[in-house]
């Protein structure tokens, strides 16, 4: 099952696209799809849905996963990241890959066997289950490869096992 | 000058087509794009783009009009908005119709001159500009047609003799 998993944004989109067939992980690709400040805000958004759809082109996922977005504060950076975060669902939409959608939480759970694990074991449990020589940089393409194994782990083979928790 | 006026959402988008020439307001077309409840949520972006793609290939507005989100409670109604207002930025991109963004300030100033005016004096004097029986309803379109009047307002040949204020 090929999965991209997707960390939203509208200057760094983290990408991370994993293949993971008989209980195994393999990396087909990760990058970030980056937006240059100073740039129109709708052609933004226009190189962040070209950027998602050249990714499916490309690897055909059976399944797109991303992080849900929360803001407990600073909503005003907030609108923005929705709002390519919305063009990012499109592109899915559009392309025809089913979406599924994590918070926080449940990638934790979903990586590491623990929904309050820190960020950097959930960085290292990532780079460990890809067989990664050093962590993924930067951070938003950690972060998309966790949601991609995290959609893996609960919608995989590995479900029985895990006995994924919704909290 | 052709203006499509636009109010965001993800159930309703406002929209609103004016022609603006000789200091002179003429309707081309309101409508709302209606998405229904319990659609996918991929889907009903995508039937929100699709809308305002069709609406421009129709009327090739030389300007998209639109306002600024701002959330100060009720976050969580927000986020879904934003991202199919971030749809409707990327629509606006795709098709090479430059954006113009108006604060709800801006628009009561653009509309009624007044920065401070109620959501019902802006509506009939929306209705009054575009010489309509009675006001365009729902809400949401005559919100769209009231952007639109902004920017004309703002834009177009009235400028001097309005001097808009930027707040």
């Amino acid at each position: 099952m090929i999965i991209l998993g997707i960390d939203p944004g509208y200057a760094i989109v983290g990408c991370g696209v994993i293949d993971y067939s008989g209980n195994r992980f393999s990396v087909r690709e990760y990058t970030a799809v980056t937006t240059p400040a100073g740039t129109d805000f709708s052609r933004r958004l226009e190189m962040v849905y070209d950027g998602v759809i050249a990714l499916i082109e490309r690897h055909r996922p059976q399944a797109l996963a991303i992080e849900k977005l929360y803001f407990n504060n600073n909503i005003t950076t907030g609108i923005p990241v929705a709002e390519a975060r919305g063009c990012i669902l499109l592109a899915a939409q559009k392309m025809g890959v089913p979406i599924y959608e994590y918070t926080p939480q449940q990638i934790k759970q979903g990586v590491t066997g623990y929904g309050k694990a820190e960020k950097k074991q959930v960085i290292e449990m990532t780079r460990m289950l890809l067989r990664l020589d050093k962590a993924p940089s930067p951070d938003d393409v950690a972060d998309a490869l966790a949601v991609a194994i995290c959609h893996a782990h609960v919608s995989g083979s590995l479900l029985g096992r895990l006995r994924y928790q919704e909290d």
